[in-house]
């Protein structure tokens, strides 16, 4: 049986939401590395893959997906993890919050003041060190109040939220004012199968 | 039977989405305004069921839902709405991919640029028009090889993509060159039950 591909980039925080999900939930995946310093993203047959040109991309057989929030869905889906992604309406809904917040808030603040400073990226880095501070006090409120973002236990929500605000203090956003985001972290990390992001 | 309450405020594309979604798929939800020029979104009562301070949220019993791409999938989920929110894994995930879109790359294009216009948030007007020329030729060139952004008949993608697509003009951002996204905005309006945006 051939296992599903990832188009990976290793320090992407969006191919590591893949990796990371697919490492705690015991999915298989063959993982074929893009170049994107030179480029390879830009070719013609990545771009047949994915029109925005950017990874992580998964491609299963036929069924071919672009997106790292669309990607968990897709895993959980097709391989029945719905510890991970729960059936109840109010409970799944719970979940798509924070893929929604983990594509908007978390990329557009420490998402964001990383790519700027890790790759220099043209992005304006006090805008996105100001969004940071907007959207940090509540993620670490919300996890004052419970151990996990959605539910009594990890979800896909956690897959999608913890690379980008785990990777924060590469991007210069201390993460130390927030203490119940760092307890959630530790968490995450010892959970069975945890990997860390690659270098 | 009471029906879910959706916590609304007419000009706000992220409750048209929700709304256009309902009329389409015949779901009744009662309509409560949010004043948030008055700052309604900023008392305790608002903030105790949404911790972001932002409308639409949705109230459905002790459910209560806050993004706009999560009120959409509940409903589709409560409701069992699979032709706009079809069960196959891939299917559904092609549907996330256009949640995610919507979310970040349309929400930081034409929507803010309609923010900045329309009601002076202090966003930088020039970074959004700029995102805009950068998503919009994206999904013009997907509409070109089909009718629909996910699949072959609208789904929750097209309720989502939809309303700051439709609103972009209002930020100063033609929709003139992108033709095949014009003809698929016709198409949405010409489905049974459509509505367009309150004033």
């Amino acid at each position: 049986m051939t296992h599903p591909v990832l188009y990976n980039c290793p320090p992407s925080g969006n191919c590591y939401k893949v990796r990371l999900f697919a490492a705690l939930a015991g999915i298989p995946l063959q993982i074929r590395n893009v170049d994107l310093i030179a480029g390879e993203q830009k070719q013609p047959w990545f771009r047949e893959l994915n029109p925005w040109q950017h990874v992580p991309v998964l491609q299963d057989g036929d069924t071919v997906i672009w997106d790292s929030q669309a990607i968990l869905v897709y895993l959980a889906e097709k391989y029945q993890k719905t510890d991970w992604w729960p059936s109840a309406p109010g409970a799944r809904a719970r979940v798509v919050e924070w893929l929604s917040v983990s594509v908007n808030e978390i990329q557009h603040g420490p998402a964001d003041a990383r790519l700027v400073k890790l790759f220099g990226y043209p992005l304006r880095y006090e805008d996105a060190v100001a969004a940071s501070a907007r959207v940090l006090p509540t993620i670490n409120e919300q996890l004052s109040a419970r151990n996990w973002l959605a539910g009594d236990r990890p979800t896909l929500a956690d897959c999608a939220a913890y690379p980008y605000l785990f990777l924060a203090p590469q991007g210069g956003v201390s993460l130390a004012p927030y203490t119940a985001l760092e307890a959630w972290m530790e968490r995450m990390e010892a959970l069975p199968g945890y990997i860390s992001v690659e270098k």
